[in-house]
């Protein structure tokens, strides 16, 4: 490790880098619950925020990679410390997808409000918990190192899945049933499938939290 | 750079490191291809092999992971060099989904062919060729370290949108006049949607390449 004055503690960077992520993280878990909750409510002009409002997001996004690759080129981590930065890289990726999802449910929403309504939302706003919770756990950690949360996180993944197919043979009833639904039932579908990806990005994070731990690649070895 | 002899050529190794992203890139594009065909010859046997065959991209891309973070604990890469394989981690991230996304259209042809058709499948096949162009150029411009062409992906990523929205919206037009057609016009939205996402994949591609060439980071401009 260098010991130059002018190149800042290293520890301390890499804590701010953490702290940037978390920071990214709750700006798109915010956005989602958002999206979700004006879906819920019809609330348009909460739609308008999400859909406008992801420069905070999308400013972030640029800010984290630039500092990974700063921590690489000024400093030479190695084991953990590396992983953890070539993590980071990934996360910071995973984090901005599911800000633009959030962007993607507020459109289908938008769409949804101009069609007569299917009556419940079904389990989308489950899905929506469900979801965020999953972000938050794979976030929280990553910052602690906890294999043990990255796994919980993996194991909820199959709990939404089940759910969007659920979600997806009701609304197809619908539809096949009364073609008045079939806009609105759409864009329902839509929704709950940006809400199993969301999931799937916080699997993503969960996996790379391992491998960032445990040096150990967990990633295929599920699917099996 | 270390000169000891048991660490080999940084350049070799990097050089391996892009032939390998070839040859997941390569695997992928195959994959939607096959996935596509096979939709559109009604091939059952085709579906199948694409369900069943991503062992081969799973493991390249834990290998491919493997040696980015060896590249980057062994040598101690600067400038373009450790932007190259930073984007190899993230390149590698969206070429392992654009795999996913191939096993996602073969599940959702596989639920067509249960279905009575809709009669043509418009322009799905079309979007198909654009978003495998898309992906190759992407990888191209990696290899030759090319902006002008990653720029050329960028550029088409419009003309995809453009197509989806038609899609959407000619499937819809089916489903409001015929509900035998939901269920088969339903799969067909998905499939448009998973290919545009393949489009999106490249654009990420392609804008790592902007930034490791230049250093210039074009992310979120384009869209203001």
């Amino acid at each position: 490790m260098t010991t130059d004055p002018h190149v800042p503690h290293f520890q301390e960077e890499l804590d701010q880098l953490k702290t940037r992520l978390l920071t990214m993280g709750g700006l798109a878990e915010d956005r989602v619950r958002i999206a979700v909750l004006a879906l819920v409510e019809g609330d348009h002009a909460a739609v308008e925020r999400v859909l406008t409002g992801d420069e905070a997001i999308n400013q972030l996004h640029i800010e984290i990679d630039d500092r990974c690759v700063k921590l690489l080129a000024l400093h030479q981590p190695m084991a953990v410390d590396l992983r953890a930065i070539v993590s980071a890289v990934k996360i910071n990726s995973d984090l901005e997808r599911v800000g633009d999802l959030a962007v993607n449910i507020a459109e289908a929403a938008s769409r949804y409000f101009t069609h007569p309504p299917v009556k419940p939302l079904i389990d989308i706003p489950r899905m929506a918990l469900i979801a965020q919770e999953m972000l938050h756990d794979a976030l929280d950690a990553y910052v602690r190192r906890d294999v043990s949360t990255a796994s919980g996180v993996l194991d909820r993944d199959d709990e939404l899945d089940a759910l969007k197919t659920l979600v997806f043979k009701e609304l197809l009833g619908y539809m096949q049933r009364d073609k008045a639904t079939v806009a609105a039932s759409l864009d329902l579908i839509l929704i709950s499938r940006h809400l199993e990806r969301i999931g799937d990005h916080a699997t993503n994070i969960a996996e790379d939290v391992i491998f960032m731990v445990s040096a150990r690649d967990v990633r295929h070895k599920l699917e099996e």
